[in-house]
C-alpha cells in the first residue's frame, strides 16, 4: 500500500519529514513572535506559530540568526532601495535639494511603513535591532542601511556646507534616534497630550518628524569646547 | 556545638537559608546582566551573577517585575528629582527660561550618567525600557517620568507661545527618542563618521543633543493637512 507522502515529489536532501510549511511562512510567523516578544524569544515559538519545526526553520535559514537576518533583509533592502531612488531624483533636478528636501526623502519610506500591520511590524523589529549590542546587529545595520547613510550624509554636508562634517554626523544618529521612537509604537504621547495627539496618525506623524528634524539639522551648531 | 550559623541573629521569617547576600548586591548584578541581555535574561542568571538562588530574590522583590521595577526606580527618582530642581531654579530667575534653556536642564541629567559604568548600565535598561511593549514598562515609566514631563511640557509651552501645544508634544517625544539612541551605546556614529565623532565624549555628546533639539523645537512648527 501506497502512503500519500511516497506519492509527493522526492524531498530535498536533509529536509526534515512530515512538514509542509515554506519559507515564508516561517517568515510570517518570526516576524508576528520577534515583533511581539522582541528577538530573545525562543525559536520553538516561532516554529509553534508557524505550526513547523525547529529543525525546518534551521534547514531553511541554518541558525536563529539567519532567521532574522532574512527577516530584516526583506523589507530593509526595499527601504533602502526607496532612499535611494529618491535622492537620485532629487540630485537630478536642475536646484540643489536643501536639507528639507533631503530629510523628507530620506524619511518618507520609513513612515510609510506604518500604514500596514505587516510593514509596521517591520518597524518594532528595525527598533529593536537599533538597540541591540550584539556584534550580530551591527553587522546587519551595516548591510542594511550603510548605502543610504553614506550617500544621504554626504548630500546633507553638501546641502549644509556651512555647518561643520561632524555635526552632520551627529545629527544624522539624532534623527535615526527621533524617528524611531516617534514610530516605535512604544512611546507615550498620546498620554502625555491628554489625547491631544494621534501617534497612529500616520501622515501627521510624517509631518512632525520631517519639521522637527529639519530644524534640528539647520539650527546653530553647538559651541566647540575651547568656546563654553 | 554551636554553627556560625545559630549564632548570628534571627532571620526574617520566610527568607531562605543559607544566603549571605544583600538586596543591594542583587541589584548590582540586575543591573549587570539585564544591560547585557535585556530584560528578557531570565532571574536564574541574575542569582548566578549574584551567587545566590532566585529564592531569596523572589524574597526581597517578590517578582522579576518587581525586581527590574526596583533597579528602574533607585536611579529613575534622582533623574527626576535633578530634572525638577534644574526646572524649578530656571522658573525663580528673573527672567522666563528659553526653550533652550529647559532642553538644556532637561538634558543634564542624563548625559551626565554616561560619565560612570554603573549610571552607564543604567542608561541602556532605560532604553529597553521605552522600547518595551508589555503594560509594566508604561506604568513604570509614568511613575518614573510624569512629574518631570508634565512640568517641563507645560514649561516649553510657555516658553514657545506662538507653537501649537501638540507640536510641544511631539517634540518632546522626538527628544526622548533623539537622546536616548545617541547615549546608547549601539548607535553606528563612530563607524559612519570614519572616526570623526567620538560617542564616548560626553560633553560633546551634551551639546550635540542639546543643540539638535533646540533647533527642533525652534524650528518651524508642520504646516496643517489642510495647508499642503
Amino acid at each position: 500500500m501506497f502512503s500519500v507522502e511516497q506519492k509527493s515529489k522526492p524531498r530535498r536532501p536533509g529536509r526534515p519529514e512530515g512538514v509542509t510549511h515554506t519559507r515564508e511562512g516561517i517568515l510570517t510567523a518570526a516576524e508576528h513572535v520577534f515583533a511581539e516578544k522582541g528577538f530573545s524569544a525562543p525559536l520553538r515559538e516561532v516554529a509553534q506559530k508557524a505550526k513547523t519545526t525547529t529543525s525546518l526553520i534551521n534547514y531553511y535559514f541554518e541558525s536563529k540568526l539567519g532567521l532574522i537576518e532574512a527577516l530584516l533583509l526583506s523589507r530593509g533592502e526595499a527601504i533602502t532601495k526607496d532612499r535611494m531612488e529618491r535622492l537620485k531624483s532629487l540630485l537630478s533636478q536642475d536646484t540643489p535639494p536643501t536639507a528639507e528636501d533631503l530629510v523628507k526623502a530620506f524619511l518618507i519610506p520609513i513612515t510609510e511603513m506604518r500604514r500596514t500591520p505587516a510593514t509596521r511590524r517591520y518597524l518594532k523589529l528595525q527598533s529593536w535591532l537599533h538597540m541591540e549590542p550584539s556584534d550580530y546587529a551591527f553587522v546587519l545595520r551595516r548591510k542594511l542601511y550603510q548605502e543610504a547613510t553614506e550617500a544621504y550624509t554626504d548630500a546633507l554636508i553638501a546641502a549644509l556646507s556651512d555647518t561643520p562634517q561632524e555635526v552632520i554626523y551627529w545629527r544624522y544618529i539624532l534623527t535615526v534616534g527621533a524617528y524611531l521612537y516617534a514610530a516605535s509604537d512604544t512611546n507615550r504621547l498620546e498620554e502625555i497630550s491628554g489625547g491631544l495627539c494621534n501617534p497612529d496618525d500616520t501622515d501627521e506623524l510624517a509631518r512632525q518628524v520631517t519639521a522637527f528634524v529639519s530644524g534640528g539639522f539647520m539650527g546653530a551648531a553647538p559651541k566647540k569646547a575651547t568656546e563654553d
